[in-house]
């Protein structure tokens, strides 16, 4: 497939900003545009040499480019879709979203049934965020779902599938919703949780005591908690149903295994840990 | 302080055995000894030399050393007990185990109150388990919890003390009823909600569709869902009460977090997300 010749990338943080350190490096287009709500941040990504040239204008990039990579927080893509729809709507579109669903709605309540955005997200991401956290090979190996609609251009859905997969990514294909109750659980989930764990040390009296306690398992466990609190919070209303459906199964589970520690039921508890061990390995090997 | 003239070491298992690796780069004990219900572990241990020699039979060990530390699982323990109460009562001993009030009082009861044994939990544990698990300067820096009780004999709690600083650990004294009740957070909770996370996971019935989905963040925090099982059920039914109530601590500010969600209140929400970020971040360089 023929390479870009112009693309850009509106939000400059680690996705974004290393989405354009890839095309730059493994030269996938001409031309690299980025387009960021604070001028020091295009500054930067100039100066890193990760992007050709910045916009003040966002209405201008998307005049000048033939693919928009959208890698803003969710709440602020509807903006960018209105925009697109104005000044040029049949521009081809992705996005990095970690919930799809509203996304690709809107896309297509904003921009048309024959809009040409496609939802992408890269499971690539860390508890670190900004242009200062952009890593070379972030997306090499890693997987990248896209998810289409039944109306979608299957030209569109091609090229953003070439795009991640010139970044080195594999690539899955997921309807949007199923997309989300996937991730609810394997991501979305595991941060409320992690949040919630670190929540309930905050409501303790004694925190200077207990922190001398915390090991190995505990940092681990917790380091989603260092996540950025206005994406993840962002992502936890934009999935709230399905996030709500999973907190519930997980309660449920939850209160079956405190039951079994309470009613000393030992053996029937080993032998749940036995099977949570191997399946939590055979996961990774998978 | 005068280093030690025969160690013993029972239960040759990641913590016993790198504390006998320890002992013996160290020079910090003049012979190391070790016990093990399997010879082929003893045997392994004597192969790499990281004991001088293993014995066949736990009574003749305890009759053989000046300080003796347990390194079994915790529901073994008292068996020990009851061997040195008749072999060798006023032995100098320790433990590694993750709770501490009911070995204690187990002492205590078994070995009377002038007992020798000085309970002690070393932070230095992982999801890996065994013999082959054994690691050079595991304690270097981590954190070991000395418990001693009102009873304990102060010439032994020093010489317990001295034991682990010679291994590079920095030493806490604690009561082992606040020992257990605050690694019942920092470290048992943390453990039950990924083994229940990754059981929630188990009842699903795509779990193969679901598995490709999976990123770093779920990795590491279910890192400890590959600890041992019979270990795990080991600590929290010795320290079911405590766990139980946090569990419920866990339950209420979970809850607490999906009302937020539930109800859209976003901007309280989010100011939560940032405190936490703000206290996981002050943990870690605590």
């Amino acid at each position: 497939m023929k390479k870009f010749n112009r693309i850009g990338i509106v939000g400059l943080g680690l996705i974004g900003g290393s989405i354009a350190l890839e095309l730059k490096k493994r030269k996938i287009s001409k031309y690299v545009y980025g387009f960021s709500r604070k001028i020091s941040t295009m500054k930067k990504a100039r100066k890193r040499g990760i992007i050709d040239r910045y916009f003040l204008s966002f209405e201008k990039m998307v005049s000048s480019v033939d693919f928009l990579i959208i890698s803003t927080p969710i709440k602020v893509i509807e903006n960018y879709f209105l925009v697109v729809k104005k000044i040029n709507p049949s521009l081809l579109m992705t996005d990095v979203a970690s919930v799809k669903e509203e996304i690709v709605k809107k896309a297509e309540k904003i921009l048309g049934k024959n809009s040409k955005f496609i939802g992408s997200h890269p499971i690539a991401g860390s508890e670190k965020s900004g242009i200062d956290a952009v890593e070379e090979g972030l997306f090499k190996n890693k997987t990248v779902v896209i998810t289409p609609t039944e109306n979608s251009d299957k030209s569109c859905i091609k090229k953003v599938e070439f795009f991640w997969k010139s970044l080195g990514a594999n690539v899955y294909f997921l309807k949007p919703d199923v997309h989300d109750r996937i991730l609810g659980f394997t991501s979305h989930l595991p941060h409320f949780l992690v949040f919630s764990l670190i929540e309930t040390f905050i409501s303790q009296k004694n925190k200077k005591e207990m922190m001398k306690y915390f090991g190995t398992g505990f940092f681990d466990t917790t380091r989603i908690g260092k996540s950025n609190p206005d994406m993840w919070t962002d992502i936890f209303f934009s999935n709230k149903e399905v996030l709500v459906f999973w907190i519930c199964e997980f309660e449920k589970t939850l209160k079956k295994m405190k039951n079994l520690l309470e009613k000393d039921r030992i053996d029937e508890f080993l032998k749940k840990l036995k099977k949570i061990k191997e399946v939590r390995e055979n996961i990774e090997n998978a």
